[in-house]
């Protein structure tokens, strides 16, 4: 039979365990970001060249192909790796359903790559077959963030979510962008959705920003290029007047080149978030380890101890040891709990996210509203009512069930 | 490589490994439910012998001890079981904690109970000692609620625990109220603790009705004996003014048989709703083996038929069983999000226990409280701020950082 002690140590042991775990799953959402970086590129390539008529980035976009399909490969691998260690993880049935998602939406790309290459659909079907894919990829990283029971790597994994986001809007209005410079118009809804992109954008960063290590987001900072943000929004002010000016041929060129310098040092902060991410993990492993042999060794001792006075007065022994061990307990008792406290604050911030999704999804079904108009639908009633977004969402919600379906 | 479809029907398979789990924790709940019982009387006998100076109840408590043995060796294989099962669970770490607390426990029993026969202990530290096993005990169902991802099962791991928690506090007023008869006085603290008993087990029981399928809360409800209720109802007038009046030596026993009838009748209660969970556990396997099955069948037709159009006309292959296979994913997905969003709603419950546990330990810390009179003072915050127990509980808890703590 298994003593106190045995137990006590068992749980520091599932800790690391679990530690190592996310390590796997940091390296997993390192090659996610990979994978989704060559295919938000290749959407982009694949709407100038539909906007175009086949005129521009066709062969951009077939040298772009088989970069997407090398890291396609690393990402497949990736999963199996996942799904060996995921089968009893807790969060394991919503895990393998996202890749079903992802496997589903890749299974699909082959025909999708031949329909733009015979220039059979328009750009935005096209952009949003990526778009989609994408967003499976995401959710995969979604759910890494979502079962983290670290504090610590929750908060930078639901930071990296985020940012990751943040860059895939911004990777969709450099498709969208380009498509309307190619064609040289615009109409009223591609406008909406440009802005919804532009402020989609902005909401992922400053969520990034309140959990990346602060180092990090420092890092970010740094980043940002004024000059390429002052041309971008230079851009941003002419592509959302398309239609109204003489077009300029060479602007499509500069739109791709101005948000791809700025996707790409995005991929530069991805790859430092995810270093980050590893090097934390393994900090905490290390520490775990340490704590295990501190406790082992304090605890060899007092039982020599208790040995060396047995010889002398047995009616000493034990009861110093045994209150060790219970203080231990409680104190990792009073650890864990607070670990799970604050994870439940760093959670906050994706279930807020679930939530607002799912206000979206009810205002699209019963008001037959769109994306766009449905978020912003919900920021409206935010503000005017002076609340949180995620508390308007809520409200959506608990009226969904009373709210007839818009019959339409 | 693993295509859309397996990863889809692995998310199934996790989903019946996670129920599977769920029903050994069902067994354990069983095993850990009769050994509290055993313990639960042991107590009141111990407190019995230790209030009557030896003469009352020895015999019967020297019967009681190789019952809880043979219990006690029940619950010690149930546990390694689970460590076995536990060790990459999500909540492993805090499950080989709480263990490890009631193995404590159970290591320092024996010497208690040398203190008891050798009546060296007062009463109240002889039943703190029991309280403070089963409140472990108890802490293991409580993390095995905690961790069930369905949330039907949850529901009934949540009412199983308030229930076993309520007759927890029903035993505890039985050792308490049998002490108080076996001296024949009580002062005020002891009043006071003994009204508390009553209150919280009021509570814990209005949680169970809430949470129990209502074919179980009313067969609780029809096992309510009221005489048996007259005769407690009596008693308890009678105890919690002992010392005013002539002490009659027959009320111990009377207190002993009634409290213990009504114990008694709780475990029977206890057995219904493990046998109620085991039911649940296995027919939600059952029904997830019969999904899998029955999708496993429609897309193996859909293969057959498109295999035989494909010896006809190859362009209509695959596009059908596609359509299918991703239907099913967002199905699945759709049906893991429900369940996610009921489970949140079911453990609010446990919430908002370990709110108010925190919150009367930081009460209890700074204003140097029992833990009677730390709850009481939540109570009371409640009813004159008319605010949920819960939110009071959070109030306190973000009030903790800028109280001092009491200088006593």
């Amino acid at each position: 039979m298994k003593s106190a002690l045995s137990y006590f140590l068992a749980a520091r042991q599932c800790e690391i365990g679990e530690l190592e775990r996310l390590t796997a799953t940091s390296t997993l959402v390192g090659v996610i970001g990979r994978f989704t970086h060559a295919l938000q590129r290749e959407r982009a390539m694949s709407n100038i060249v539909l906007a175009s008529q086949g005129e521009r980035f066709a062969a951009a976009r077939l040298e772009q192909i088989p970069q997407c399909d090398g890291l396609h490969a690393q990402v497949l691998t990736s999963f199996e790796a996942l799904a060996r260690e995921a089968a009893s993880a807790r969060n394991g049935a919503r895990l393998f359903n996202r890749i079903a998602v992802v496997l589903d939406g890749l299974e699909r790309l082959p025909r999708i790559r031949e329909q733009i290459a015979a220039l059979e659909l328009a750009p935005h079907a096209a952009a949003q077959a990526f778009s989609r894919l994408i967003a499976g990829l995401l959710g995969v990283v979604f759910e890494a963030a979502d079962s983290a029971g670290d504090p610590d790597i929750s908060r930078e994994l639901v930071a990296m979510f985020h940012f990751m986001q943040g860059k895939e809007f911004a990777g969709q209005e450099r498709a969208h962008g380009a498509a309307a410079f190619a064609t040289g118009h615009i109409d009223a809804p591609g406008q909406q959705h440009w802005r919804h992109l532009i402020e989609q954008q902005h909401h992922c960063f400053q969520v990034f920003d309140e959990f990346a290590d602060s180092a990090l987001a420092a890092a970010e900072h740094a980043r940002h290029d004024r000059a390429l943000l002052v041309r971008i929004e230079r851009l941003r002010r002419i592509g959302l007047a398309l239609g109204s000016m003489p077009v300029d041929e060479a602007q499509v060129d500069a739109w791709y080149e101005c948000c791809t310098a700025r996707l790409d040092a995005m991929r530069d902060i991805e790859d430092q978030a995810a270093a980050h991410l590893k090097q934390l993990c393994e900090r905490q492993i290390a520490r775990g380890h340490t704590a295990l042999r501190d406790q082992q060794a304090a605890l060899e001792a007092l039982q020599r101890e208790a040995g060396a006075r047995h010889t002398g007065r047995s009616a000493l022994i034990g009861p110093q040891l045994e209150r060790s061990v219970l203080d231990l307990v409680h104190d990792q008792a009073r650890r864990l709990q607070a670990m799970s406290d604050e994870l439940e604050t760093v959670r906050a911030a994706l279930n807020e996210r679930k939530l607002v999704e799912r206000a979206k999804g009810v205002l699209m079904a019963h008001r037959s509203l769109t994306e766009d108009e449905a978020y912003r639908s919900l920021r409206q009633m935010a503000m005017n009512q002076k609340r949180r977004l995620a508390d308007v969402a809520q409200i959506v919600l608990s009226m969904a069930d009373v709210l007839p379906p818009h019959s339409s």
